[in-house]
Order: structure tokens, then sequence, then C-alpha cells
């Protein structure tokens, strides 16, 4: 089956890593999958990054690099990243698309409300407190997709109803049979 | 066939990428392989940093890792890196070891005397004149394989000899049929 890249973004909290976790167990017995972690990754390619938006867009490039050689290789890479900037997300899928394999979109939306009233980590309180800069959604952008491949609200559905929604539309694309 | 990472180590301009690229070329077409190039690599994952010990052992590992993800989803990896320590080159061995999968080291040996009598990039010309700090030979280590898997001789062998020995040495191992 041929590789692709389903790209999850959304706001930290959103739930982008626990679906892309749920999706790749779900997928895994049915075709090769890897999962690419924001935060995981960050220490392995980006140690010394921070979150300017050049130091972010560097970020997901080099994710976005790794995926596709990935891709190339007939793997289907699930990667969970913020990547708050529009333009940036269509240039890496203008590269996916150019190299040949499938990139799907995947909105992971909750209302800045919702996530803010989880805060999991905490983060959203410290942002808050201006402990944090440059803290998507709060004191940085988030450019939500105009027209992702597909959206999923974590903020209404159940986690399995998302994950549901990205299997169905990477079924009709052709990337699971 | 399984995955695997073949890393070529050895002086600037010794002949790595030239034998990595005539050995993905040879192999193409009897199993997927990956060409994983320092230079080229440092553009893409590793911007911004220098040649220090801790900033080439940071390539080393970023080029290790995405081989290692690379050679979990049964690609044979063809890293050309200098990666001058021994101790960093044994560090991504054993993690590619306890990742499962087979890491070849091949030392790329052709005499500091041959690779700067060469000059391809006017590099050692420029490291003796003091313009380049830490440049491997010069004015850096390169501390050479004790008992690398394959060693070539560059500086003495053809292209096509050199590239042979890894092919049989490959074979041997199983890497390839």
């Amino acid at each position: 089956m041929s590789g692709g890249v389903v790209w999850l973004t959304g706001l930290s909290g959103a739930g982008k890593s626990t679906l892309a976790t749920a999706l790749a167990a779900r997928l895994a017995a049915r075709r090769s999958v890897e999962l690419l972690d924001g935060d995981e990754i960050r220490l392995y390619l980006s140690q010394g990054l921070g979150y300017s938006r050049e130091d972010r867009d560097t970020n997901v490039h080099r994710i976005a690099y790794v995926a596709r050689m990935l891709a190339k290789h007939g793997v289907l890479v699930l990667a969970a990243v913020i990547s708050p900037y529009a333009a940036t997300r269509a240039e890496i899928a203008r590269l996916s698309r150019e190299a040949g394999h499938d990139f799907v979109e995947v909105f992971v939306n909750a209302s800045l409300a919702a996530v803010e009233a989880r805060d999991v980590k905490g983060l959203y309180a410290k942002a808050r407190r201006g402990e944090l800069a440059s803290f998507t959604g709060i004191s940085d952008p988030y450019e939500a997709p105009e027209a992702p491949a597909v959206e999923v609200r974590t903020d209404r559905d159940s986690p399995e109803a998302c994950v549901q929604a990205i299997v169905d539309a990477l079924v009709a694309r052709g990337l699971v049979a």
C-alpha cells in the first residue's frame, strides 16, 4: 500500500497525540504506520529550537522531511504537531504531493475555552500568567485550516468517533484498505 | 528483507558519498534503500549546528535517529557521514542493535595525504590556511574505526572494487539477497 502523510494540526491539548496514538494502534495490523509526535521529535531533531515563528517552521519542516522519506518507503506517517501557520502547512503539503504521495490535513479542533478549561499539562494557566512566551492560542497565533481534508471536534465528540472519522477519510483516499 | 543501517565513516573527500551513491544505485533493484548524506542532511535537519564535538554528535545522532526509523520499516539505510568520534559511532551502533536491526560500520579509508592531494572541494587547502576551524584531519580529530565490519581503501582500490567489497559484506550478513 502506498505511503502518505496524515498531518494532525491543532492547539496544544486538543488531542492530536491521543488521536494519532489511537489511530496508529488501530491501523498497525492493516498497514505500516509511524507516529511522529511533535513534542517527542523536538527532543531528537530540534533540541535548541524555540517557539519563534522561524523556529516553529524549522521544526515543522524537519518533521515533514522525515515524514516524506518514510512515505517514500510506503509508510503511512501520522504526524501530530501544533503547526500553527497555514502557509507552512500548505508548503509541506505541496512538498509531499510533489514527492508523489498524499498529504491529509486533519484539523484536530477544540475551542480554546475547552482546551484551557481542561489544561492537562497546566500550560494554559502558565501562559495566562505570562510565564510562557509564544504560547499558541494565548500569546501566539493559531491559524485554523480553512479546508482541511478532515475536521474532528474533540471538544464535542468522543475520541473513538474522531478516530473513526479519520479512518473513514483514509479509506476513502485509498490509504487504508 | 529486513532493514538495517550501513554507516560509512571517513575523512572528508575519502569517497563516502561516492560509494554510498554507487551502492544505492546497485542495490535499488534488489531491495529498498535510502541514502542519507551528511552534507545534505545538515541542510534539512541540522542547519545552525556547527562543527564542535557537541554539534557534530548532535548531527550524527539526528541522522542515526532517522536511519533507525527507516530501518524499522524495512529500509536499508546508507549513511555517509564523517562521524569522527568512535564513542559516538559505538553509541549509535548500540541504539540500532537495541532497536533490533543490524548496524554495519564501513570505514572508508584514504590517507590524509591522499585526500589532501586530491582536495576536490578545496577544503583542505582552506583548513591548512587556517580558514576553516575544526576541520577533521587537520584541526580536529578523526578516530579511525578499530574493528569496522568492512574497510575499503579508496586511495588504493577502484570505486567498483570498494562497492563490491561492501556488497559482499551485506550479502554475508543477509541484508542483500
